[in-house]
């Protein structure tokens, strides 16, 4: 095994953006990553361009040693990244040689391991109960015999940040010795996630000019400030930064690998992803939402849907003249699109945009666009709320432009029914009576709710009709209820999310009755998908 | 109209903790409150005890109006908090006393109005398209026209950090039109986002050299650093941080008021809210983000439910030795509880802490302390939440301690149907069977929806035999669908706010059917109110 340096990243060894979604990402409440869906996490960070993958512990979790079992059997072919075990120092009173956790960092077969190491003087003593001489002797054996077997060795210094504070010269012994043993760098870690950024850069500065070591940044996010110390520790000379996606993790979770590379790539000029991925970040932090199974935040900086979405009026009228005025980039360097919100605080300009966006040219119609302003402006009034509905103000402004869309089926009348028996079993059940194809169908379904039965009874209607229908799920389904004005009754509005596989659409309705509500979304989603069949 | 300084917290005038949640958080996507949301948003921000609440701008949106005339009106009566409207300078040639939006200000009758103003070359010449002598004449001239009028005027320098690295001398001459005209201070804005904390807080340290002016910081949330932007620039001197509950906000969302909070108190030691009100921000988080409609955020630091769980069994087996080995803090100091190992006693205090605000004293009975935690547990894993229910939460606590109340009445069976007629007309039509008073009653009544009806049929069955009914009415009502666990179905929570003109309290119901989580929640209501005839 020879030493292997991130080769498709344009700083090469220079600078490291080192990503432990694997391992320290996993440690998010409700993550539970299976060994297929490590791969597939490993192959689209590598697609991104990160210079290391952290796998998982080999040894201590039995996915991750299967998973790092695949990886050397040839089963992830990494283009830009290389391979990194984490395991820990052996434990006191024995020889790395001997120990069966080291043994099995070993024969994970990743070029690189990084080992943690405590780095408190308080959790030594106490956590670990050895003394700092006994401590440090477990960090140099270690690293010098994974050194001898050809491994690069990065040390985790755990709880440095906390420890140096508290007694400053044990938590530089540890570093010194994993550095004389021959690791390549420290990676002064901050476990507990206290620190805030002017302190941390203050304290990056100091231990580099004490030590001269290469050092690395962990940071965690229990002050809101993981990615801001993450970026300060780097402005401070750290050269190697710990990052996971979506910034998952424990507690309030890790440094964002999205936003710090945004940060490092828009703002210090530095290309820490080969030339053009920068554009991929919003594409692959969805996708690794999608594969740890949480919705994406959608006000997530650089990448999420609503990072560069615009709301006031005061700004959108401004947006037409320079959008870089109101972004503070533009949002394609980072695969990101610029959206522009509907709302009872805007006016033409943004609808006209916002037309733009959905492909329809309001332009060139300024009656219509005053047309669809006005009645924008009416329906949200009555509570109708378009800034997240963007498959039903399609449908308005194409109205505006070509008149009525043809309907895939007509309601002739619906009745659901909700019995709370005697015995207290709760039943819904709906019947439609629709048009479709020339027929006149009737339906009956029963529903864990008013709308789900609804819902099923013009699916069993409609779906013989209609092939198209099969692939349209409701996908979410939200509701808030309205306050009304002084005089008048409150209003229910739905907003129902629909996905076919390929594509997302979301479409409003709003009326005083929760069911009418829901029934009027859930036929816009439809006729939406049908001018797409 | 007197000048009013913040009264209530402890570095009074000296230091402002500035909320913007019902202004600028309410321009974050989904977000659109009702003039009673923006009423209890206010009443919770003062109960936490911040210095300033902005709420809104009255003349440009009718319900910001509406807001400052029910607060004019006595509607909102503020222990610690300072009213302020938002608003812009006057138009380009004409006079503040002159202009409609100024004079709106005016009318609002806050005694603080917080003016924004554009501080950036680029924006006043292409966006504004006036010079900068007038640009700084709109300031200068609607700041002393306020400042005359009686009112404390903030300057809110939009876009300032962009516009200070591209021509300083610009938006230095904003600042000191404002400070001259008799502004108590400017704000400095990133209004786009893109600073990092290293940079901003020098530009923040020169500023202040430069000018002797007393600053504001206004962080938006697109580099992922908002909170350690403006932690950063308080460091550098800005002795005004303006935030929004949760980071609510536009786009990325602006910097968090509860992380502000929690690092400026339990970081910097600096008491920015009333002695021990720290430990209410999780609830008060929590509870803003019911009103806001919007799931809190488990990861938030200092308030997320997660934000003190441990997973890693790496940590987890140390903190039996020593919890602060491995919190950044003790989570009590900001009202939350660290989980997963002391979860059982953390839950205790909590729940008999709560107790005793609801008068229900569990202190010296640990066997009914404990069934009520773990049905609480239960509960919640089910959905159920109780932190926004306190009169739910009562009657769980109630029955442990005396077992079940009586009930005013019971439940036979009711039925619910929805009927959408051929002719377009929607119908609700409720009928309950109920036993009361000794008889049993059939009800039927119509409704605007499903809940309505049922609410209509009930009351016509019961206020004949209970009269106090007559004055409960259901004041508000909320609905938050529940993902589903894998293998589960979603369920359906629902809260209602009942008043019966002297007194609110708050029930909630959880079920996979939506009428049916309304009918427990309404029968909580009732069954609370029954307790204090």
């Amino acid at each position: 095994m020879t030493r292997t340096e991130p080769a498709g990243t344009p700083l090469g060894d220079d600078f490291h953006l080192y990503d432990t979604t694997l391992r320290d990402g996993a440690q998010r409440e409700g993550i539970s990553y299976s060994v297929a869906d490590k791969l597939a996490v490993a192959r689209l960070l590598d697609e991104l361009g990160v210079g290391f993958i952290e796998g998982g512990w080999p040894g201590a979790l039995p996915k991750d040693t299967e998973f790092f079992a695949k990886a050397a059997a040839g089963e992830l072919i990494l283009k830009h990244a290389v391979l990194v075990a984490f395991g820990s120092t052996r434990k006191a009173g024995t020889t790395a040689a001997q120990d069966g956790q080291v043994r099995a960092l070993l024969d994970a077969q990743a070029p690189v391991v990084t080992l943690v190491a405590k780095s408190d003087r308080r959790h030594i003593e106490r956590a670990l109960r050895v003394d700092v001489p006994e401590a440090c002797a477990m960090v140099a054996d270690t690293v010098s015999f994974l050194v001898g077997e050809g491994r690069r060795v990065f040390l985790d210094a755990e709880h440095f940040f906390d420890g140096y504070a508290y007694d400053s010269d044990t938590s530089l012994r540890v570093l010194d010795a994993a550095m004389t043993a021959g690791a390549d760098l420290v990676v002064l870690c901050d476990t507990n996630g206290g620190q805030l950024p002017l302190g941390l850069a203050e304290t990056v500065r100091t231990v580099s000019e004490r030590t001269g070591f290469r050092l690395g940044i962990h940071c965690q996010d229990d002050t809101s400030c993981a990615v801001a110390n993450s970026i300060a520790a780097v402005q401070a000379g750290a050269t190697h930064v710990q990052c996971t996606a979506n910034g998952y993790g424990e507690r309030a979770g890790n440094a964002d690998l999205f936003a710090v590379a945004g940060n490092l790539v828009t703002k210090l000029d530095m290309p820490v992803l080969p030339a053009g991925n920068a554009a991929e970040l919003t594409r692959v932090s969805h996708a690794l939402a999608e594969i740890a199974n949480i919705a994406p935040d959608a006000h997530h900086a650089y990448v999420g849907g609503s990072a560069f979405a615009h709301k006031a009026g005061l700004h959108a009228s401004a947006i037409k003249v320079d959008p870089l005025l109101y972004n503070h980039i533009d949002p394609a360097l980072v695969g990101n699109d610029m959206r522009v919100l509907v709302t009872e605080m805007a006016g033409r300009a943004s609808l006209e945009l916002k037309g733009r966006e959905l492909g329809v040219d309001l332009a060139g119609r300024p009656e219509a666009l005053t047309s669809a302003v006005n009645k924008v402006k009416r329906l949200e009034a009555g509570g109708w709320s378009f800034e997240a509905a963007d498959a039903s103000l399609e449908l308005l402004l194409r109205q505006e432009i070509e008149g009525p869309a043809e309907q895939p089926f007509t309601l002739e009348s619906y009745r659901v029914v909700l019995d709370h028996h005697a015995g207290g079993e709760v039943v819904s059940e709906a019947t439609v009576k629709v048009h479709v194809g020339g027929e006149r169908v009737i339906a009956t379904a029963e529903g864990n709710g008013p709308v789900h039965a609804l819902d099923a009874a013009l699916r069993k209607a409609l779906t013989p009709h209609l092939s198209w229908l099969d692939r349209v799920e409701l996908a979410d389904y939200k509701v808030r209820i309205l306050a009304g004005h002084p005089g008048t009754d409150a209003v229910t509005r739905v907003l129902i999310e629909s996905s076919d596989g390929e594509r997302e659409w979301t479409t409003v309705g709003v009326h005083g009755n929760i069911v009418e509500a829901s029934w009027l979304a859930l036929c816009d989603a439809l006729v939406h998908k049908s001018l797409r069949i």
